[in-house]
């Protein structure tokens, strides 16, 4: 449109020492901080070294760009000017160009999170642990709907109770943080930062079920677990992270596995109806099945660089923790039987999954349900008897939309020029951004742009500002981007997922970047084989199954079932 | 009243491998578990031999009264009477009789938390959690409303930060929760499991902080945090526990302050409005004040014991963090300063100031804005050809109640008498009763009971249970209990603060058990000799004072404050 420009802060002089303090600042954002005390895998250590290469000689340059912020208005003349900067200059690797480079700058730039001290954790900051909330919102209310109360079991846990499960341990003794001082003394039995908590909620469970009546017993927590991760990546896999993990105990198998069944579809529906990521719900295979469960259902996304991410699990644990820990009730007839059990997880990784899912070179873009800031409002003037016509105009509108309902910000700060603030806002991903500008004033109009439309188709002129027209114009426009970012992921995701029915088809799909599906009843070796070869696991056999007789990919055994096979976060 | 009764359990048989079943889970439920892994302080262990002497005898016996709810029904026979239990026999200690003993049973019996499995950890359970839930709820609003915003900084903090403010490090250190080893691997510098997070914030602020464009900057999170503890006890101190801590940054000293002052003054109006704990707001002494602040604000509350309860917390913390990590940011004038800061937090402890202060022989009374459960509906019958109609009205009235906005419950169980349930929920403190009988099912109306008024003062007959009555009775009579339990709570405490203006009579005043308030310029040696002399420390300078010329009560010398001295928990 040109109405409007974003000032090039590169023309700028800028003291050498507010210089040196912000490239410092820009690496500390970036990079492993300094005090990072801990030595690094190699495939981290690599990782990390390739990108601090890479980035630091472009982060020099860009950070002039995003230097305005931090500086005093004084130092930084406000200069106005119709050059427009293309959004990769001002600090975001094109996602086209580097996906992983592309995902840290989002995480970095858009102010989502930043590396914590530890190597491997991470700190959310406000505009990313606001996504985190819009998710916990949202689930709390299904979870308590669904029968489920919260609860708080503490986070430490002796050590001999993770080796009751003998695959529990087996999977997670890896992993483990451990507390071996307390009050300045080594403590007898060392403590397990909880990694999960199936062994502390059974201890608990033995003592809290005696009868049948005591059953169902459903219980969420919203907590902290840390698992000692060595390839670590923000929102993805990190040291800590936070989560829910619902926990129930039933009195016979099939209400277990109605619950399993119940709560992955619960985590299908709000990935659908709230993220707008169109997950593929399915079983996991006996190999990539939870440590300690009999059967694990999970949520698979398909993320941007058509990586597959396990967004959420569900898990039938039978009765291996009841047995381990002797978590039993009295039946109708008085008969001491074992409980049967669920768990099932969505964690701070999800946010990472819409980061992936939605992004594109310009940087985040949110679903309108999950949006902490679902519009944004930038008052355009140039001249000083203009400012107060357009803010007065910008406040009332803003006013209508609060009232309504809508989650609304008003930019109106004089310290940027309306192009950078809509560069700015479009980075971080506002699904709707709404410009005054003194025609629009006088017109009792505005202007709408879209951030899933990029440049005029998704812009529109002449809206009226009053309520009655304004109001169900916002509403429906941010309902068409729901579904619009639906159906994006939806048909990226179908034309990326290719039907093979033999090993080597699905070598090929696999080697081009895409997922197989094929049928399968290959051994575990079998799986681990493909996994050796093509990088690519078995994600889940989906639980929507093509109907007819089928042969194995490998084998050529008769298949009941086809799996989806990709390389995976 | 006589309507109905309750089963006396102990005349009916009960299976000897269930009995003792019962017996182990009572135990469980009430005393250190048996996996409890570590050396337990002196003073601790003998609190807890005490108690699990005193009470396995009584809990055998008040076991067989709460025994129902576990038992199949075919084996406990349903048997209607109209013996009525008095309440203690059901398991609570009377307050009047032994106030520690009363708050661990109604803990206990009311099902708010449990022991965990490592010595003073605590498990907090669906009826507990929810108080901490309410808290949230209203707390989470009002950080909001004055600009704060949520996020989570990783809990594991390099034990050089701990180390870096002077008076922080020999305030924690000797709580200090250490991870020595992840992953399997020792690590180079052991890690501190957060029991605060100045440190951490500031590392974090130093990257975030450049001009005085990016202050203030505040933030709260929401959190789990770890002191270790020496003497413990449910909600009050425990090993680990839930809070939200706020963190602030300021240009200036006089922002910090007011922002310190701002956050005390939230906490003040939800203890008077929401929780109806008539807290006392004031400034702790030097002595008394956090490790690393300048000046702490509290707000202390008188609990049914009268001893003091520290209930939250605001430090204005002066530039003590910021020098010790450098958080700095250039002024208007382009000068380097570091930034002035607050950080203020309530925890789960809360929730036990309110089982203390509100909490009656009969067990627990929750004042009506944090309850989970603000009208319990008991439904009567005799005969069977009753119960379907009775059970209508109550669904109807449950409805209609649950439309307004009101929280009720309906306890339709047919395996407990409506007299046991009248019992239970008076235990569990629901502020309201509402009962339904077949005549009341007649007349088109309801029987309405206040948990705040016992007996037949705080029942009323024949309120239509049409919506247009009943809605409106239930709010005004939700609206009166809160009231009235802050009215109580206030004339309390009003009549146990004694003005004294001498030192002999400070000591008579806490040796009855009372606070004593007088006018204080005594040096910290003073205030430590009266701590070891009479038990009581310095509550606070309350904000309020009286006016005129004072005289110290111990030194004589002309005083600008009283201060409040009480023993604490």
């Amino acid at each position: 449109m040109g109405r409007v420009g974003t000032k090039d802060l590169s023309q700028t002089l800028i003291p050498s020492d507010i210089w040196s303090s912000l490239c410092t600042k820009m690496g500390a954002l970036r990079l492993p901080s300094l005090t990072s005390i801990f030595a690094v895998s190699s495939a981290r250590s690599s990782l990390f070294s390739r990108r601090s290469k890479q980035l630091n000689v472009r982060k020099l340059t860009s950070a002039v760009k995003v230097f305005a912020k931090s500086t005093p208005a004084t130092e930084v003349a406000p200069a106005e000017s119709n050059q427009k900067l293309p959004v990769q200059e001002q600090g975001i690797t094109p996602r086209s160009q580097d996906f992983n480079a592309w995902y840290l700058d989002v995480i970095s730039m858009a102010e989502l999170a930043d590396y914590g001290p530890v190597r491997g954790t991470m700190v959310i900051r406000p505009y990313g642990y606001a996504i985190w909330e819009a998710i916990q919102d949202y689930l709390n209310i299904k979870f308590k709907e669904t029968g489920h109360s919260n609860m708080y079991f503490p986070q430490f846990i002796p050590y001999s109770f993770i080796e009751k499960e003998a695959s529990h341990v087996e999977g997670f003794s890896p992993e483990l943080a451990l507390v071996t001082v307390g009050g300045g003394k080594e403590l007898e039995e060392k403590l397990v930062v909880r990694p999960t908590s199936e062994t502390i909620v059974n201890h608990m469970f033995t003592q809290w079920i005696q009868s049948y009546r005591d059953l169902p017993l459903m219980i969420n927590q919203w907590a902290n677990v840390t698992r000692w991760e060595m390839r670590t990546k923000p929102f993805i896999r990190t040291l800590e992270f936070l989560w829910q993990e619902g926990h129930t105990a039933h009195a016979t198998l099939e209400e277990a596995e109605r619950e399993a069944m119940q709560m992955i579809d619960v985590y299908t529906k709000f990935s659908y109806e709230q993220a707008a990521i169109p997950v593929i719900p399915g079983r996991k295979s006996r190999v990539e099945t939870f440590a300690g469960a009999d059967k694990t259902y999970t949520i698979e996304a398909m993320m941007g660089d058509r990586k597959a991410l396990q967004a959420g699990t569900s898990h039938n644990l039978g009765q291996n923790f009841s047995r381990a820990f002797g978590t039993q009730f009295a039946d109708e007839n008085g008969q001491r039987q074992h409980v049967w059990q669920t768990s099932w997880a969505i964690s701070t990784r999800f946010v990472g999954g819409i980061i992936m899912t939605h992004g594109d070179d310009a940087g985040l873009m949110l679903p309108p349900r999950l949006a902490s800031v679902q519009v944004v409002i930038v008052p355009i003037w140039k001249k000083a008897n203009e400012k107060n016509e357009v803010l007065d105009a910008a406040l009332s509108v803003k006013d209508v939309l609060h009232k309504a309902g809508i989650k609304v910000k008003l930019d109106d700060s004089d310290q940027r020029t309306p192009g950078w603030k809509f560069n700015f806002w479009e980075m971080k991903g506002v699904p709707l951004r709404i410009e005054i500008g003194p025609r629009d004033v006088s017109s009792r109009s505005v202007v709408i742009s879209r951030r899933d439309i990029p440049g005029k188709p998704g812009k529109v002129f002449g809206i009226s500002m009053d309520s009655s027209v304004l109001v169900p114009y916002i509403k429906e426009k941010l309902d068409e981007i729901q579904s619009s970012l639906l159906d994006k992921a939806t048909a990226f995701r179908d034309s990326n997922i290719v039907d093979v029915s033999s090993y080597d088809e699905l070598k090929e799909a696999i080697s081009q970047g895409k997922w197989a599906r094929g049928p399968w009843v290959g051994s575990d070796e079998d799986e681990l084989k493909v996994k050796e070869e093509t990088g690519a696991t078995i994600r889940c056999f989906p639980f929507e199954q093509p109907q007819g007789p089928k042969k194995c990919l490998m084998t050529g055994s008769p298949a009941d079932e086809v799996a989806i096979f990709a390389k995976s976060y």
